[in-house]
């Protein structure tokens, strides 16, 4: 196997063809940004974080049925992952209310939800990835309504099975943010990573942050609260 | 009937109690109020051509058997209601992208839309008003699941009525807001106005707006496009 050209450029990660037909390979970055890039940083250590991050909950998502598009972690930094089109819906999990939809709905951080809110949001940079509805979603093609209804429903699923593996390790998943894709056969897989980027974690105990927020709202330092999550879900690296 | 109490002052509308149980008095202003209340003026005759306009309006869908908390016509800028507990969902149809939507997604004002839109805005200044899902208004108990689908029913319904009365005084409906409420006896009505200020209408020939727009943009004279509107469907009334 080897790496190519470069294909994509993102936030956080680069996208390198393959040797191999509808294989990438994927690179993780230091770079931090938020609000829609307003706010960047280079953190040393988060590229070697979040890939191992993402490729142990990967793995445990195999492990429970999930179809992703992750195959193998290549170095510290680097995993292989089956190429797909990637959908531009931001599907977003809650069981907390936190950040954004806190916000817009005047509702007090950290109120848990009766149930869990799915949430789809129009990947799109330029209009700073709006909310939309799925009638939205129909409108601009995005999806077919039986598409809508799958990613809700592998979103809940894949819920389910994060909610008691972090809640074994004393954190709280108070939101996620997953993106699928469309492989070159038609089927729709879960791609892109998850990790403390994606995600919101709380302690258990102390609710302290363990996620990009620390970043957000200069709560402290990233590698210590991300090496946190890693240690805490069995994983270990070095990056020092 | 006697002008009771008031009991409660909007940006367009006063409303007052009557000597008669769920019946309201309902009093437009001539205040004129965008972006969420930060351009404000007063302008003469407004309150009287909203009157007209929304009390025909309602009158015609009577006819068509939509319910409506319209009662009569009281006074040249006065008309009696029903009381209705509001549903503070702002209920959207969108037949031609423009305005919030077409800013949302990066579509051209103007775009015709395949099939109409309907959408739930969280009607709370404070909040400015924000787009929510239905999964957001079953959250927040703003209404049960059968009753967004009978809203949004509803809104398609009042859609289908309002498009051909309208194009036949050659006016395309663009847009337009609608609010519902419960009666005592808990059904849901119509309710608050259907006027210039809740709809987007364009003349069909040149495209000129007819609507609030007028003012948003300021592009000339409101009364003069509310004459215009309230002409075309067979109203009249005195304003200078
Ligand atoms: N398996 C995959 N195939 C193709 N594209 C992918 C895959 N997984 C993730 N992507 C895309 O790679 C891009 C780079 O990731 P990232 O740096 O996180 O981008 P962004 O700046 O959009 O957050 C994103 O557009 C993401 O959707
Ligand atoms: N039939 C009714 N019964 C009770 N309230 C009503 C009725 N019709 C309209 N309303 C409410 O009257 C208030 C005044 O109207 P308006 O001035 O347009 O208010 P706003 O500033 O919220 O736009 C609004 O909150 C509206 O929802
Ligand atoms: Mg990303
Ligand atoms: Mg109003």
């Amino acid at each position: 196997m080897e790496k190519g050209d470069l294909l994509y450029e993102g936030k956080a990660k680069r996208i390198y063809a393959t040797s191999e037909d509808q294989l990438l390979w994927l690179e993780y970055k230091n770079d931090a940004t938020a609000f829609n890039g307003q706010k960047k940083a280079e953190i040393d250590g988060k590229a070697v974080l979040n890939n191992e991050i993402s490729s142990l909950l990967f793995n445990m998502l195999h492990e429970n049925n999930i179809s992703t598009h992750f195959v193998q972690k290549l170095s510290t930094n680097e995993q292989l992952v089956k190429q797909v089109t990637i959908i531009p819906l931001e599907v977003v999990v809650r069981n907390i209310a936190a950040g954004s939809m806190a916000k817009r709905l005047g509702m007090a951080e950290g109120l848990p939800l009766k149930t869990p809110i799915v949430e789809f949001y129009y990947k799109d940079d330029e209009l700073g990835d709006p909310l939309i509805t799925d009638d939205h979603a129909l409108m601009l093609n995005l999806a077919t309504e039986a598409e809508l209804a799958f990613l809700k429903e592998s979103a809940r699923k894949i819920n389910d099975i994060l909610i008691p593996f972090f809640k074994d390790k004393n954190i709280i998943l108070v939101d996620f943010k997953l993106e699928f894709g469309r492989t070159k056969d038609g089927k729709i897989i879960l791609a892109d990573e998850i990790s403390p980027d994606t995600c919101r974690f709380w302690d258990a105990k102390t609710k302290q942050k363990l996620d990009k927020d620390v970043f957000r709202r200069d709560l402290g330092s990233l590698t210590e609260a991300y090496e946190e999550i890693l240690t805490r879900i069995g994983g270990d690296v070095c990056i020092k």
